[in-house]
């Protein structure tokens, strides 16, 4: 089978999307989760002096990846400088990664209108750029942006700006749809013209947005004319109406073309990638989304599931398992008892019958109530110890207080007093906080902490706050997750409140409690 | 020009979305929409003695359309019944409509799985339903469910189907492609055989799901190779993962390929009639949408920006007003002042040299704390306004004070305090609230609600948290977005503090500022 290659901008093109942000570590994160799912190739940004970029180019420098190759992204050198003095190209190539991604201007337009070059000194620039990468030793991938409008407008100038990069040492030329323009016949034209002036002596690459709604339609064009890596990024992330969707892309390529791009165990682990980055963005999943949506394999029942049942092909296009989906992602269908008692199981807890309906039950009305236990496992492990009778309460709770007052000078002041018993004797403490969860947490501990001396070195590495039903102003239903860790392990736990405060108690408090089941 | 006409199925596959439902006269105020945007035929459901679909056949009987023809959907006859004796179909021909949609089995794979009909009965199951609906003087579209997995298993069967249909009258024979599984290029070799064996008999229609992230493409492959009806929804809603999104089909056939399908103007209004759609259905816009989300034409300042000046083509596929829509700058960490006074100049504010580089400092600054305008486009505006000297508060805060307080026996309880002044007034006022922030909005609404009554129209629509640099546990600093509207506009503010409750009271105050100035 031949191979088709995958190349993720999440982290440059993907961040331009409206309110995406992440830090240096979440980005090593994305890192690890896009190289366990098999891309091949992982586009990590400009590096440049920025305190910011240093830091990330730092940590990915240290990651041990399974195959994936980091790239590091720049431009073609500056109008009138010789390349070996352009400081942003020695930063480039300075930075550790084996491959560099040069853009350079590929339509005549954007040279009149925008950057006022003349097309000589342009294709100079291509040439000048990439021959400096090889010499330092790179390997470098030529983005033709705007290539299809270029190729529309003037396609022998388009066509000497990919000869430019290839003359000079470029191993793949990737062909730009930066503003979203084309349709996949346009795509599927151009690309296979130039296949067949330059597929012999350069890969082929394909990178373009959905502003026309057609952007995996285009990517699959591209490669069905010679392309044989696809820019993209994971859930379409990136500007205006996103990048292609490698999400839907990649399925497509290896189960209905018939391409090898990853293994069968990481193609089944896309539906859980996807949502980890939208986890890590701070983005809810698209429940439609082709492939990986919770309702991309819904079905209404009736005629439906007895179709399915005599043949899964009746009303399914793909097997739902290939992609790490479900037939059904409802969660009352998820939560059989075999499902409970599997669970229980592997966290050595003993369940019996009774005890599991209970549990299923409780779990059906959590879950309708807004709680979602995947991304809280230490917050189910307590439900079903609870409903096992193995659930030890680390205190009982009298009450709590918290107070935010802002003075008539401007200083924000937060103190939460909390009252506790355990083993009968009873607590009373107050702590300040920048906030009032934070307050609370500290007071809890605070008045505990005597008692349970391991908790000093529980921490909390993670706070997160979804708005559910966000069309309620702030009277809506408000999901915290937090994850934590000792020296040991990390758990993660839930809460969920009309009340921010009262959720982020009850994920706190399943912390804790966890740590010492 | 040539003509494409569109075909609605809002009404009916539509409401097979998750969460989709509408009252007879909402729909009958979708129809009104579709007409207005010069949708040729509108799908209005299975007509059928439910109370509710007798209600809104009689209703839609009524409309004075401009040109749109509604469209009645039924089965073929059941099997081992003469048509005339079947209900359903009896019922269908009934319907005011003077075209009926008649879905039937196309795919042998179904009869023999699922209705356990044999390859005949189903062919005069569909030749004899298409005769009756003819003799009772009804245009005829068949739609041919599962067409394409058909074609594709059993091409000579599939083709059989067809024939059946127009030998018996349907005016019109829509490919179906009903499990989303073809890509473009399957679309075309099979709707491109279909044209050549009956183009001349009857007019070819494409009807598509979007499981592969294709709808849109594989529409527009469909009328590439003779499809002259495209079937689909207006944002693409419907089961699984949608429809074929007639939102992105229409300006692409009439923008991109040169069809003639609806008036420029009717065009124009596209923008206008999503949004109306999302609203009808209670869905929130999405803000990435190909042509009509408000991000479609988003730029990030700078060079952008000075390119759009130059010659718009340059960074868009299209004019954003052809479709109703807007070019939308966003202000930016790479924003330049240029970008800054067009901002301005967009919002009716004068703004100076001196103003435009103060704002550009506090832009920056802000956005280094964690604010992030794109989301917040009234917040940002305030920032222009106060640099500009614009800015006239609507009130002075003296204090505040929120207290959340789990009671002992375990409820949970919160209320805000606040003081402001106005015109030399003070206010003092306490409310109670489901939450901290939403006491904190009651109390403040509260005091000054007499000065300014309009606060009472004001509704927050949309709450959002987002925790940044979640690596400091509950310590982080949040991010809030607030969006607001009154019954004639919207907008989104931004919050920013380590403390929730001071980065709600921020957006907060900003949505309720904008709207006074």
């Amino acid at each position: 089978m031949e191979q088709v290659k995958l190349y993720d901008t999440t982290l440059r093109d993907g961040m331009q999307g409206e309110g995406m942000s992440l830090s240096a570590s979440e980005k090593a994160r994305v890192v690890l989760a896009l190289d366990a799912l098999g891309v091949q190739m992982i586009e990590a940004g400009f590096p440049s002096s920025n305190p910011k970029e240093v830091e990330l180019f730092a940590q990915l420098a240290e990651l041990e990846l399974q195959q994936a190759t980091i790239c590091a992204f720049g431009m073609t050198r500056r109008r009138g400088t010789a390349a070996e003095d352009d400081p942003a190209l020695a930063t480039l190539v300075e930075s550790f990664t084996p491959v560099v991604t040069l853009v350079g201007k590929t339509w005549a337009l954007h040279l009149e209108k925008v950057t006022k070059v003349s097309r000589e000194e342009n294709l100079a620039m291509i040439s000048e750029s990439v021959a400096l990468c090889r010499e330092q030793g790179k390997r470098v991938i030529y983005d033709a942006e705007h290539f299809f409008d270029g190729y529309r407008d003037d396609p022998g100038y388009a066509l000497a700006c990919l000869a430019a990069a290839i003359d000079a040492g470029a191993e793949n030329v990737s062909l730009c749809d930066t503003n979203g323009s084309s349709l996949p016949d346009q795509i599927a034209a151009a690309t296979a013209d130039v296949g067949a002036k330059f597929g012999e002596r350069a890969e082929l690459g394909i990178h373009v947005h959905d502003d026309a709604g057609c952007g995996v339609a285009n990517s699959l064009a591209g490669v069905r004319e010679g392309a044989r890596l696809v820019q993209g990024t994971i859930n379409g992330y990136g500007e205006r109406c996103g990048n292609a969707n490698l999400t839907s892309i990649l399925p497509a390529l290896q189960l209905k073309m018939g391409f090898e791009v990853v293994s069968d165990e990481q193609l089944a682990s896309l539906t859980e990638t996807a949502h980890l980055l939208d986890e890590l963005c701070n983005l809810t999943p698209n429940p439609d989304a082709p492939y990986v949506g919770r309702n991309a394999f819904a079905h209404k029942g009736g005629m439906h599931v007895a179709g399915i049942e005599a043949d899964a092909r009746t009303f399914e296009h793909i097997e739902p398992a290939l992609v790490g989906n479900n037939r059904n992602v409802l969660p009352s269908e998820l939560s059989g008892k075999a499902t409970i008692r599997s669970q229980a199981e592997q966290a050595g807890i003993e369940i019996d019958d009774e005890a599991a309906t209970r549990a299923i039950a409780k779990l059906k009305q959590r879950e309708h109530d807004g709680y979602h236990y995947e991304a809280a496992p230490a917050s189910f492990e307590l439900l079903l110890r609870y409903e096992a009778g193995l659930y030890k309460p680390l205190f009982r709770l009298e009450s709590y207080k918290v107070v935010t007052e802002r003075r008539a000078g401007g200083e924000v002041e937060t103190e939460a007093t909390i009252k506790v018993e355990v083993d009968g004797k009873h607590y009373l403490r107050v702590a300040e906080g920048n906030g009032p969860v934070n307050a609370l947490d500290r007071a809890l501990r605070g008045a505990i902490v005597d008692r349970y001396p391991h908790l000093a070195e529980i921490e909390l590495t993670n706070y997160k706050v979804r708005i559910l039903d966000q069309d309620h102003g702030t009277g809506a239903v408000t999901r915290v997750l937090l994850d934590s860790a000792d020296s040991e392990r990390e758990w993660g736990t839930i809460g969920v409140s009309e009340n921010i405060i009262e959720a982020s108690w009850e994920a706190l408090v399943d912390s804790l409690e966890y740590a010492f089941q």
